[in-house]
């Protein structure tokens, strides 16, 4: 069976609609899974004239079941009334979000789809009374979980080829970050990127850089003490466990010298620390991966880009990559759950003397 | 007159002596200067001959004055019974780390020489009695200015080819980096960036991108208020001014998009915010300048690095760069003090009617 990939428009006056068709222009694509974009047929071929994107054909359907393998198909979710204004926010293009992710989500639970790609919201213009999430990590925990709190589980993960960089904080202002970063915090970090990196990106025993909170890893605590009292006691903690964790690196020198190439994953401690550099690297190239939900769910790492949307110049390589590591990574966790699904029994045997039972397999 | 610089020889255990015979190796670099090591002609030929550079001939001298233009020069600053340590720090060096400081100051106050180019020097092991700075900006800022508090006017800038970066806070923990950005800071530092622009990188009307401090350039207040309340009007500040500031640019979207490439300069809020990116896109090249300071002043943009320190790997480049910037810088300052040494002198007339004088011409 091939993997169907559920692809929400996102806002449909920012540069979502462009980035997907560019993504599945090249039907090569269709040889790996089926995509189905959840949005407007009629929104997608006014975007694909107005970007330049040659003739497509796109196959509408009611229900993700009736999807075809071999075509980019199309689930309608958003009135005939309702149009585009490339570049301007509106509570019409907030709206046709949320229906798109809405019904993505029902499908993903029913298993009529196998994983989600989000093309960019915008954050303020999706809010409304049934809508009070700050990003579709949020909804989406809430969603699978019925947890309206902060998603304790959730890693975001922006990848390439070359480079994987998870975030201890996300979304917080600078003069929160340290105040949030605790021992427990970092080190139940570092336990769900090594799941993550496990399970998901079937890294065996991956080897997990940690970058320092302040400048030159805080020299020794001249520069701050997060690093001595914090960072390397979870890092200790984690190594206890058998998670083979380094650092803190001072995230300049750690970047300038490349030593990216010599670790399966980054664990930066904020937002800006891992995502300049990142972006720095990748170019248009990056891929957001929410680690930690039950869903697999994957997105460019752009935003709607209101400033350049319907012009024709945005590149879909982001949003390409993102359908495929969506791909890839529904076919790791398979692999990964076929490799467990039948463990031995626990077995024990008593030797006679009550207190030395030996356990003979651990599943 | 070729320009003489002096080259402090740092911490004689780290990577100092490998980076400046690498960088002197090549003479050509003898047509564009009269470099002149404050160090040991002895230590150095053991570095040369310990990391595989091929033979150099040093010439000593007593005094800057007796340097000659076509020769690597050395100034005796170490006692005989003093050796270096490859990795290992330790009082001695940091005590020969201050000495060769210390006489090329004295060197920089007479006029004997037009610039420094500092090697890394370890901030442990350098403190003394006499030496309580906590790097080589301090040092400088009182050795010029005779103020040993936080010097108001120095500005740390990280430059290559292609871009410059300057820090609105340098050596600051993170947790009390949103605190010390007020207004006033930031409008400071501009003026002071946009002056060295002019005055050290022949820049005539810069511009100069401001970076935001919280993520998503606080997200309209959802991320943080520093940019709204504190950032923004620091721009409209040196704005009214005639400085052509821009921003604030979310960091990770401004280094992705390559933005930098649109601008003379970058400020951005904190150390890793800009050197994480710098460096990974300058790898071994950047240099650092320290500007607002009566002398000029250049350095690599890497530290001791004690872990390599003797075994040859050190690059030469960015000690390279670090000279010619340092040359280029004092001629741009002469060309600078050129145009402006003979103004005009200001002339008014007087109309008749009292309250109108007309300037005739600015200087």
């Amino acid at each position: 069976m091939k993997i169907k990939i559920a692809i929400t428009h996102g806002d449909m006056n920012g540069v979502g609609y462009e980035v997907i068709l560019k993504a599945l222009e090249d039907n090569r694509i269709l040889e790996l899974c089926t995509p189905i974009i959840y949005g407007s047929a009629r929104i997608a071929a006014h975007y694909r004239k107005l970007t330049g994107i040659p003739e497509m054909h796109f196959n509408m359907i009611e229900s993700a079941d009736d999807a075809r393998a071999d075509a980019v198909n199309i689930i309608n979710v958003v009135g005939e009334d309702v149009s585009p204004v490339p570049g301007t926010p509106s509570a019409a293009a907030g709206a046709a979000a949320v229906a798109a992710l809405d019904r993505a989500v029902a499908d993903l639970r029913t298993g009529a789809v196998d994983a989600l790609v989000t093309a960019p919201i915008d954050k303020h213009t999706v809010q409304s009374d049934t809508f009070i999430f700050p990003g579709h990590t949020e909804y989406l925990q809430c969603a699978f979980t019925g947890d309206e709190a902060d998603a304790p589980h959730a890693l975001m993960i922006l990848f390439n080829g070359r480079l994987r960089v998870a975030l201890a904080t996300t979304h917080l202002p600078v003069s929160e970050i340290a105040g949030a970063l605790t021992r427990e915090a970092i080190a139940g970090k570092l336990r769900d990127f090594r799941a993550s990196l496990h399970r998901d990106f079937s890294v065996d025993n991956p080897r997990i850089a940690v970058l320092a909170l302040n400048p030159h890893a805080g020299d020794g605590g001249l520069l701050g003490k997060e690093e001595e009292e914090v960072i390397k006691p979870a890092i200790a903690d984690v190594r206890a466990e058998g998670i083979m964790a380094f650092g803190p690196y001072a995230a300049d020198g750690f970047f300038g010298a490349g030593l990216y190439d010599k670790f399966d994953g980054v664990l930066a401690m904020y937002h800006d620390q891992g995502l300049a550099p990142f972006k720095t690297i990748s170019m248009d190239a990056g891929v957001n991966f929410t680690a930690g939900l039950p869903c697999v769910r994957t997105s460019p790492d752009h935003g709607t880009a209101y400033d350049i949307a319907g012009q024709g110049v945005a590149s879909g390589e982001s949003m390409r990559n993102a359908i495929y590591a969506a791909a890839d990574i529904v076919r790791s966790r398979a692999m990964d759950d076929r490799a467990h699904r039948n463990p031995l029994r626990r077995h024990y045997y008593d030797k006679g003397n009550g207190d030395q039972t030996i356990q003979m397999t651990e599943d």
